[in-house]
């Protein structure tokens, strides 16, 4: 019963091969870092696509109906840059937003970067799966996830059903 | 020219008899002791329904449609759990979203706790009616209402056509 | 390559010759003022229209397709009232919504006063053009430009494919 996450990280860069994958890396330490507090966390699936709605989509569908992962780290392409296309490519594959935690995580960025007003990122769920999009910069995905980490226990016992968790206060 | 409010309580315990509605009393109490401060607020109707998005927009569809109630209060359903779907009812029927409201009521939950980012409350206008998800929880609905109350009164009188309220500030 | 800016006044009033504009040449002469911080930026048009779904489209429509305008303020039509419909006009219109923008104008009118939160502004990307819904109070148009001022050069040079900023903190 260990929450299955699996990290995606977003940019033509590093799909290329012009650059290294600084940002998963970062990703997958931290959550195996964490993974008794996110209640028995294993990172069972990374990969890396270009900035392409078609390529992104593909990976969460799989991920999230085939392998039935319970949480999805995306990282980058969530600016303004013209390939920019992550939350256009996570949006329609969602059944319900959760903006709570987008302005969670938006909050907490401002406090360190005025520039990250220029994030737009979504986070939501598919089935029993929560994605979250994150920044591709390594140290603002670690400090988004700290910015969710005092609910996302809660966020992943609520979608697996656990009735303890059904009504928690606010929620 | 009284004010129209309605309360929805959304929940499959209380629904089926097997739990008392407490989040509801709760906001019937609230609106009616603020009466006046609210343009003379009378709640005109109450109602409990599951956590079904077919219930839940056919009591959201009387009450603003036909009723023409002017505040619709909807309490529970907006959490991670699998059957969590007042957002996702409510949000299809909204003619106009109202995100400003939703950032408020959020920013005021997380001064009281870090899980209140788990709302995934919507809120916004149809026809002349402004329906607002709460969360499920008593406490918590008391505290969104008074996040809103500094507003509530303008936004009522601008809803129903008030010129002199048509330009307050920052809108 | 200097960054071209248009302003679109929306406002039954000051359309019907009833009333002056005094949002729009208030934005005008902010973005003049920054014209160097901006990167050059450069009022290229000016209009007014009233609250109607579609002359406020024919206008965004003109500005970002043929026009090739780099940034789009509104002004108006943001609120509750009945003829408020700037942002239901807005929005089917962007390829990318913004909402942190968004979120750090509410948070500075908020400062300032509780009814912002009746703000339903949005803001986003058509093509290569960023469009922003600002209130129609012409102080609030001020404040909320100076909210987003730290970010917006990196928006429009990021919007416009500079590889430099591509990959700026937190986005
Ligand atoms: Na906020």
């Amino acid at each position: 019963s260990a929450v299955k996450v699996a990290i995606l990280t977003v940019s033509d860069t590093v799909a290329s091969g012009a650059g290294p994958d600084r940002s998963g890396p970062k990703a997958v330490e931290y959550i195996s870092s964490l993974s008794e507090k996110l209640g028995g966390a294993r990172v069972v699936a990374t990969a890396v696509v270009s900035d392409t709605v078609h390529e992104i989509q593909e990976v969460l569908k799989k991920w999230s109906d085939q392998d039935q992962v319970h949480l999805i780290l995306t990282s980058g392409g969530t600016g303004f840059a013209p390939r920019d296309i992550t939350p256009e490519a996570t949006i329609p594959l969602l059944h319900k937003q959760a903006p709570g935690l987008v302005q969670v995580m938006l909050n907490k960025s401002l406090q360190i970067t005025q520039t990250a007003m220029l994030s737009r990122a979504a986070a939501g769920i598919r089935g029993s799966t929560l994605i979250i999009n994150m920044p591709g910069n390594p140290n603002a995905v670690i400090e988004c996830l700290d910015a969710l980490l005092p609910a996302l226990p809660h966020a992943l016992k609520q979608l697996r059903g656990d009735k303890r968790e059904k009504h928690p206060r606010h929620v």
